[in-house]
């Protein structure tokens, strides 16, 4: 079912989109195609015509799901493209405020206001008719805040409907400021047996399936679900527990079985393929690679500190380290018929999530062909982290682990690959994970002036003494750790740790395994792992405070920034300046 | 003919030898090896015992001279390898300010000293015998001095001979402290028949084949040449011409003959192979790559604004970029042999120069196997530049060109290729070309410590405006030019331009070609090329002076650091900070 609605050609050339959700979420879309499938379409909820909603079937990823809530969120045709999106604040800054002038609220009295059935705020569908929504048994004549809406015109997909199915996936909507912006459109509210009929339609909440988290984690959000350990334990082990290893996910966790598990690859000259987790298991020799991964917004605070970007908060330890076992991409793509032929014509490999949006989009993203190609890419269809079956939140039964590249090209939960002369047209490769200049703000960013990141930079990072901790003065020396690690496969060469914020230098010694005899060093491009890093530093005569400062260098000789200022960027990727920690020195304290 | 001498040994496991020339130019040996020579060998005015001298045959470099010169110098067994060598001052600062204030000159009365004949002179030629030298007529006794030798137990190779074969090959030498050091150990005179001999006997000047170079070139050193063009014309095309792409020479130019020229290839299975020019332009495709070339110590003078630094003091012009045209190694590697048995235990490709010091060794590198051998890497055996024969200056006939890679590692003038599990063992390879900690000082150094420097680092320079130009205020903008590049390939994605110092930036627009229609994006990993840019940036409302500051971002996201004193390192090598430049702002002035 093709939306035919010509609002939505409309909005699409008026209003460039960009921007994101605060919690970093984001999900975009520019051309709906419709899904090819055989099941039933399943009207829900929506009375628009024009927004008739279907579920989809034929994906293993939907079939674990017997009661029924399959039928529900992850419908509507399959939305495959991404080009818009989400947030920009400022556009509504002028309304919030009037809002907020005119106190209006939800807890407004509204008994003078209309009463309204469910079937008359269906037929408030569009731009022409009104774009009308319910949340919460209220009515809202939205009209004229969809050329406001930050996240563009997805907001037309409830127009006619209910809000809760969209809000319930992005936890960004539940914030007090976002309430108060609705509540200057409300016009009435629903009759009783209508907001009883809302209710029960509503979708069940799209994160039911999430797996239960290690209480050590420290969320930015909940829904989605992004944590990191606390600093204090990220490098008690060369290899980071499963349990505690960053969690970044973008869409609710799909719950796989894996006995109906099949990917999919598309692009190979015998057409499209589809296998079996055991295949995937039997027919290709298993590989194990120890690689870091770490999420294009580690140290974002970082960043904040120098002025505001949109993206989660993370610390310094959405980075982290595990051996990862499965088949190599290279060993599949070449099974299935992959030669010179594809390679003339083929530029990248496309990775689509099981992850799903409410309206049927997939989480994806694509890396450059020679990488997925290469014999010393090493990348692998992952099936096991640390040597158990992946974890929920890292992708069961199925993973990319693409070394050297950011975290978010790993694609988990994988579905789909796709041989391709085009990048993944998903919003994540199109219009976010990209680096720009500081002086390029959301009033000029022009997303396809920069590519995708794939590589990241060398890294590094400070896990002990923690900010604000007391060293002892008696001891005559303060013991420093951390972590550093960079894209590419690039080894890290050394770290210079100071302790008078960058006066004088002092040479860490690095570590590259938990083990008494550490392994040979890697082959020349293929230093997946990170290496933590420790030295003891005479503490400087009288000094009463250390600003204590490391910075790595890698096997290009690529160095850290020495601030964040002049790498700013307004997504707050790539945040890699020098990592500094101020303690006190003092008799009194021995925590050191 | 292996040196017997025993104090080679011991010498070389006392003493720890660092540094070198104060212009850049370093030789070493550890080990010797005696070249399979068919030849006679050829004694020459070294009366020592265990030093006779043989000329070594065989190869086309040699062949080239029919007026005896090859019977002299470029002799001694091969001295193949090397771990050690050269200045560091502060090791004879000591004697040399005893020798200063002492008041010994060369100039000092000579007439009360006794008279030796060169054959007294040769008898005293070892640490046991007591060492002597001649120089300019005058007998030395350095016994000594031979411990304290910035350039290690080399020097023994003149005990009991002339001092000017060795400092003719070095102008580092030709500088007053040096004399006066030596003057410190004066015992005699020569005889005069003895002083005519030894003048008679003194090889010609190695420099004697040295090719006519640009007039516009800046040089920074004349023996071995080396320097770079004007700024103000570095990137006035896209493509460097050849005639002032910055030269880079160890040793002096080797004058080869094409048609005896052979290039040797050890390590693969078949043995030892020789081919000529033409086999290797006949048997082998014709591949060429545009490149830039970068000297690792390019931007050094920034570095010494820091702190002094050993090396040549090189603008920001010792870059270019040409066109390359040759022989794939990785062809020539293949059809000579190379396979998986080769590269189960092999790791590194050398490759030796024909340019060789007075004791017979070749300039050396080497660099990785997978760089070598892999269809990305494009590493040629390049006999052409810009569309034409190579230059006697960029290693005629036939050069390695490693895209990507520390100019260091693209030898010139190429004689030798080695597939090896080991690295070159050259003292370029070994004991210099590498990055070290602002920390580590020339009493800590270690070069064992750091892997020797293959990709550089991102970089970007300004060259127009100058450095110390007026711009017209009623211009109302200033116009910026300069180049980037980045080392493995990786592509300049952005340069950021800032005219307050790094306040505010502007994204400056990329060239990638000369022509209108510029080329396609090179391959991921294949950027070899750099960029120009330019940009057009408003003068700040009433700035009498503009900071004018750019860096780069390349591919992996890899940015350029703030200022050189956190990269500064004892060598200067890797100076890629921020390039900075001032300007004033004039009604008066109309030059930019």
């Amino acid at each position: 079912m093709i939306n035919a609605c010509p609002v939505f050609a409309l909005l699409r050339s008026r209003y460039r989109t960009v921007a994101e959700s605060s919690a970093g979420s984001q999900i975009a879309y520019s051309s709906y195609n419709l899904l090819k499938s055989n099941v039933p379409s399943v009207s829900v909820w929506n009375g628009c015509p024009s927004h008739r909603w279907q579920s989809s079937g034929g994906h293993g990823w939907q079939k674990y799901n017997n009661d029924g809530v399959s039928k529900l969120t992850f419908a509507l045709a399959g939305l495959m493209a991404g080009t818009g999106a989400v947030l920009a604040y400022k556009l509504h800054h002028g309304k919030l405020e009037r809002a907020a002038s005119s106190g209006q609220l939800l807890e407004t009295e509204t008994s003078s206001l209309p009463i309204y059935t469910i079937e008359e705020v269906a037929k408030h569908c569009s731009l022409d008719s009104g774009v009308w929504v319910a949340y919460k048994g209220e009515v809202f004549d939205i009209t004229e805040f969809v050329a406001l809406h930050p996240g563009g015109d997805k907001i037309l997909l409830a127009a006619g409907g209910s809000l809760e199915p969209y809000w319930g996936l992005y936890a960004v909507h539940q914030q007090d400021h976002i309430l108060q912006i609705l509540t200057e459109y409300k016009i009435g509210v629903l009759d009783k047996e209508s907001y009883k009929k809302q209710e029960s339609a509503h979708p069940s909440d799209p994160y039911f399936a999430e797996p239960t988290r290690h209480p050590a984690l420290q969320i930015n959000s909940q829904k989605p679900f992004n944590a990191e350990p606390p600093v204090s334990i990220l490098t008690d082990s060369y290899i980071t527990p499963s349990a505690v290893f960053f969690k970044r996910n973008h869409l609710p966790v799909p719950r796989v079985v894996s006995e109906t598990y099949k990917l999919e690859i598309e692009g190979l000259p015998g057409g499209a393929v589809s296998l079996t987790l055991s295949e995937l298991k039997s027919r290709f020799p298993k590989h194990t690679v120890t690689a870091t991964l770490q999420c294009a917004g580690n140290r974002r605070s970082d960043m904040n500190k120098v002025k505001q970007v949109k993206g989660l908060n993370w610390g310094i330890a959405a980075i982290g380290n595990a051996t990862w076992s499965g088949a190599r991409l290279r060993d599949v793509l070449l099974y299935y018929g992959f030669g010179p032929d594809v390679a003339a014509k083929a530029r990248h490999v496309q990775f689509e999530g099981l992850d799903r949006d409410v309206t049927g989009t997939s989480y994806g993203a694509s890396i450059p062909l020679n990488k997925a190609v290469s014999e010393e890419g090493d990348v692998l269809l992952a099936y096991e982290m640390n040597g158990e079956e992946l974890p929920a939140d890292h992708g069961y039964p199925v993973r990319v682990v693409a070394p050297g590249i950011v975290g978010a090209r790993n694609v988990k939960w994988l579905g789909r690959i796709v041989v391709s002369d085009e990048e993944s047209k998903s919003h994540w490769q199109q219009n976010d994970y990209k680096g720009f200049s500081p002086g390029t703000d959301w009033d000029t960013v022009d997303f396809k002036s920069a590519p995708a990141i794939q590589e990241l930079p060398i890294q590094s990072a400070i896990t002990h003494p923690a900010e604000g901790m007391s060293v002892d003065s008696n001891a005559g020396e303060v013991t420093v750790k951390g972590y550093a690690w960079s894209g590419g496969g690039r080894e890290v060469l050394r770290v210079d740790v100071s302790v008078d914020g960058g006066n004088t230098w002092h040479v860490a010694k690095l570590r590259t395994s938990d083990e008494h005899n550490p392994a040979l060093p890697p082959s020349p491009g293929r230093a997946w792992a990170w290496k933590l890093w420790e030295i003891d530093i005479p503490l400087p005569d009288k000094a009463q405070e250390l600003q204590i400062v490391c910075k790595a260098v890698d096997s290009s000789y690529n160095v850290q920034p020495e601030s964040s200022a002049p790498i700013w960027n307004l997504r707050g990727v790539l945040s890699n300046a020098w990592h500094r920690v101020k303690v006190k020195v003092s008799e009194d304290h021995k925590d050191n």
